[in-house]
């Protein structure tokens, strides 16, 4: 078991070869990576073929996203859907391709955006340029974990202490009772939080590649049921989840713990890049971070940063993650500063990414072409793809501060908004 | 301009015929409604048929959600998309009837739900049913209001001063250069927020049946561009957002304003209800509040809820709303409270729904037949749109207490999950 | 009663005269305040009684401060203690002079500080000296207002809706009302916030000279009094209190309202007193002020600042506020930014400054010594303070931050604090 | 260094005989304990000799703060003030006996409270009485810790990531660099928290029987200059502080960590006490602490409780304690419950209580003599002292929400407040 500092090292455990990392980004130049760009213009037919044979070209096809195979196994829903009647179709817009020097990602992204929103896929492309003309994203994930706090109260303090001291004598058995009930989690901490005679254990896990939130109920049932049999001492009551493990809602709770996965992605912009290609200045992105960063916290916001939830909600319906976990993955800081050669630093970090690439929706057609656009289908890919889901998020903070620090925001929402 | 107090009298001007909502309030029985049921049943071809015969027989037909019809005109998604390439298909399952007596939304409402999450609709749709048994759910829009903030840096508070003394003299200007950029949009307030050097404005709306966003931010360029002509004296910059809005993002600020709708939605469920359909009792159920309101208040949420979000996000999705928005829309109070004649109050209020039955994704073929699945389509429903919202998230958070009181939160998971 | 924008108008309502004030900023002038500084040095008795000379000759005297006069007339305590058993001394440090040039306060001020932490008075004094050298701190007392929120709790929302309907068709006769209770108290406005079947009415008044809190609690009482005996519809019950009004508590509610005093304090340091009285640079500060509130931000605090609670708690303490409101005071928003001519603007707004010149401890022996030296007891004189205040907490921010962004923070602690 | 289960763990710890604890928890019993009280009545002279001759007979005795003995020798002030001019007198008014049954604080109590705010004293008095009456408080300090928090800034992630490595490889050198600057600093945890190109570490000590915030920054410069010297990778500048340890702020944080000591006190409070001493009823109280809970979380504060600051505050300036801490020190958790035996379970959990018995102001002439009542004076008695703080914020608690909800909070303040 882990502790905090063990924990703060998983940021080089969680990289199989750091020094090869390392290198990569200390080689990273501005303006060498080789221009390639999606076939944008009007939204027609010719247009989205166009597209459709440049991703070809990359080994990038589709069969159900564009229509021409429907799900016929209604069955195979079972686990995903009651009360089935049919399916919901978003569109999705591809940006690309975005540039990753990360820890589990490397090399060139097309991302699917499922949206209604005009101007979204828009605006996060053009931040996906400046940042590969940069010489790309550096996007690390740092730490993983995803938490039940179930709760026990007590008739007083006295008993609540009794309960905690044999529970924690109990912890070399609960990775048995774990092995049980799943193959993937794997527990990595018990926290206890006291309030009165209320007691809340925050088990946290490793879920492998799923997202985990069903794998962490069941082991944690699991583990409260022998706890509550076992037991000198029973709590008048328990309940599985107190609402302190942070599901499905944002909390400032995140930045000192994780939930999910923890990415931080960064890059450095050349001046010429926001000069030429986001007609702005560092000067004005960095006055408007400031700007922007007293506006929220004058909200009463939870962290600080502009619009992640945009591009996390677009990528997570199209490749069949929890998008009702938007609520909790949208919470981050992003950062923006003028470096001492007159380019501008920007990061993103992401405390609460609860994604997977395997389970859950994953599976279904759409979804699973979606990922596997990226090659994050299936085992093994989860880290990755939260790296793309903070590189997007960063390629959209770009692109979203340098419209509003250039007065562009209104223009653009004019031009790829519907015409009323 | 209304001051605050008339703003809250709009609690009664929203609703048409105040007396008759009462008297209909008055005349609500448990246990009198007609017992109609939707075929549920394993997700088998069968079912799906059964499902849709059934809704049929009520006038509700699909042609794109069924799959029979796909978008052929492609050029219509401009203004929702760019860079498409195909659509994302999200499984849709049902719930209902839902039962709502309230300002706008009067009757029996079959409401769609896209989703991946297994559990999720069966969960939804036994607090739908519990809460119809009750005699159904009151749900009603309080106050509505979208809102832009702007940023204005001067080169001190001095030159601040003169600015806002000078614009608060333009207010009865500022209609007129709306009126030129929007038929709906209609200015409700203007507030000022202070700090050292730097004015946010936020401008407040209201957006007829749209949710508003673009409206708002076009608008309100407007005005800051005449502002910033005529103004006696000039900031050295401003922003057309200055990231206070709460725009994509939780905010305390919420629950002493609006953003979007704020809606409050309440039942009182019999004894025998909670026993008999829930399977656990009114004083866990209570029991199960406290404990979870006490834990999200230390995981430092905003507002205190259960699972909001997971109605939510699959209503949106399904009906064209900006599901990004679920970041701040989750934002909400349930309360869980043991009446005098041993049942259970349940109410839900949620600030922040940003909903429009009109514009953004609501004309895409399978978000309008969702919508008019509950007659929501078009002008002069996103009132009611929203009331459905507020009753669908109360149906959520009666079902998952009462599950996580009862201790059957595990098995569900395990009965409607994949099985892995 | 005014609505939002009027209130913000009442900026330059609150300012007797502006177009003064404006002329007196824009004349401010680096370096040309006289050098004249209280003695400072050991703690000896010596030294003692050249700062208690020095400050004679500005006609500031002290009897009870100094020990010489003690309290007699132990009945006059009544109103301020019960179980009196006798007199907690504290330290008191004097700082200044701090230059003000504000809407109320205006010139030089000499200001206590009640405390028994080593380094704290030394340190803001160096902040009112550098603030001093660069023309002094402006500082500007934006609006005001105090509020009681009763709760009222009725069977369900249809009930709420007929007595708020009501409530607000006697908004006339609450001025009535209050005349009976207080001269003081006048009611500003009356907002409304639902949650459920609960309504909180919150009463927001100005309240003179004094703080207010009790005054508003009688005047609300009597008005809930009159509403309750002659609504149309009973609530079950009703708290005077819902806990909503922030009183003894940080909330996020500030920034968007005010309670008490809302004030602006700013200053622009040259490059040159930064460099030498600081001996920092500039562009460290707002690199320490940008990690700091990334920092806080993560911390999940309200607002972002330093230590403005030192300031105002020694404050508080030496002037007989109500210290227990530094939980509320002590939230706000500190601003570092590099200027183009290369100096630095620093800024601290403090919306919670509950704070009064006449009732509670004012009175008090040496609290009134302590007021008097800033010509601040008594009527007419409860917002020149609160610009004191500000001053002093921004005359705090800019001295921590120069000594943690040049490595002083840990120096100082050694040189004032106590040898162990 | 312990892991987050082995901190759990030290609730028993901390305990020196949890057995025996227990066992005098379980023997409690209301109604049992002798009635003595303390005497009250009119704030005259003859009522204060009364009181000293009570409290002289329990061998309880002042000299300097019934003022007969005044601080002559100025220069044992250093380290607690600079530009010292005098002493600011605050009233002092006395509790109890408050009966604690807690892990270090056993017994009863009369607790010293400094305010100039009428009824504050009245109130907690009654609060007291009545935990008296149901067979005292059980007060536990759960857990220690304070924290300094240095951020350190790199080009990029990877440089980050490269010290991150080296510093935890550090990890055994550090106890030997805090032995050479402080006995009592002792190193329990380093965490790590990373935002782009930002780390912050922070350092969590235990330090003895000081507060420690002094200790704490000497020792973390050591280690901090220790590892900036010898590491390979140099960040582009570091600070001490980073703004997330808490430091004179309320805090999220403080909730799932601990700043000073976290203490969590209950009692139960048999029907008849709620009836006969408090006025009032266990339903009426339980349905007060629901509205003023949900009020709470409205206002978008941190924490639920009601006046913890008055309590806290009063009694900090009386003992000598960083009054300003009361900005992260009231950030609690108050909670009110209906038991099954029809009286009221009532806690009050407090994870922030910055509070020492030697050092800082604590040695002061007044300030000694207050920790001498309560034998909390000297080595050994932090945390006994910390327990007696939340016992006190728990009679407050109890006494306000009694007077709420009888609704006698109007009437208290027009008895006790001043005549204006």
């Amino acid at each position: 078991m882990p502790n905090s500092s063990e924990r703060a090292i998983r940021f080089y455990n969680l990289i199989p070869d750091a020094e090869k990392l390392i290198a990569d980004i200390r080689a990273k130049t501005p303006g060498k990576l080789p221009v390639e760009r999606l076939p944008t213009g009007e939204t027609n037919a010719e247009n989205v073929q166009a597209r459709l044979d440049f991703l070809a070209e990359k080994n990038i096809r589709f069969e159900h996203l564009t229509g021409q195979n429907q799900l016929t196994d209604i069955e195979s829903l079972h686990g995903n859907i009651e009360n089935y009647i049919g399916m919901a179709q978003v569109p999705v817009g591809v940006i690309g391709p975005l540039h990753i020097i990360g820890g589990a990602a490397r090399g060139d992204f097309f991302v699917p955006l499922a949206t209604s929103e005009g101007a979204l896929v828009a605006s996060y492309d053009r931040g996906a340029r400046a940042s590969r003309m940069a010489g790309g994203i550096t996007s690390i994930c740092l730490i993983e974990g995803v938490q039940r706090s179930p709760i026990f109260k007590f008739h007083d303090i006295a008993e609540l202490g009794t309960f905690i001291s044999w529970v924690l004598m109990q912890r070399d058995l609960m990775p048995g009772i774990i092995a049980e009930h799943s193959r993937f989690a794997r527990l990595e901490d018990v926290k206890s939080t006291i309030e009165g005679n209320q007691l809340i254990l925050t088990f946290e896990y490793t879920t492998g590649d799923a997202s985990g939130q069903n794998m962490v109920t069941l082991c944690t049932d699991a583990i409260c049921q022998y706890l509550i049999a076992n037991s000198p001492v029973k709590p008048a009551h328990w309940f599985i989840e107190s609402n302190y493990s942070g599901d499905k809602k944002a909390t400032a709770l995140s930045f000192s713990n994780v939930r999910g996965k923890k990415v931080a992605a960064e890059v450095h912009l050349p001046r010429e890049i926001v000069t030429q290609i986001l007609r702005t200045t560092p000067e004005m992105m960095a006055e408007y971070w400031q700007a922007s960063t007293i506006g929220v916290i004058q909200s009463g916001a939870i962290g600080a940063q502009g619009h992640v939830a945009n591009g996390l909600c677009a990528l997570f319906i199209a490749t069949g993650q929890d998008a009702a976990c938007v609520a909790e993955a949208a919470v981050g800081i992003t950062r923006m500063q003028v470096t001492t050669d007159g380019g501008l630093y920007v990061s993103v970090t992401l405390p609460n990414l609860i994604v997977g690439t395997v389970g859950g929706g994953t599976g279904l057609p759409t979804q699973r072409e979606c990922l596997e656009m990226m090659d994050c289908f299936g085992a093994g890919k989860a880290r990755k793809f939260a790296e793309i889901c903070a590189a997007v998020a960063l390629a959209g903070e770009i692109s979203i501060a340098a419209a509003l620090s250039a007065g562009h925001f209104s223009m653009a929402h004019k031009k790829f908004g519907r015409k009323k």
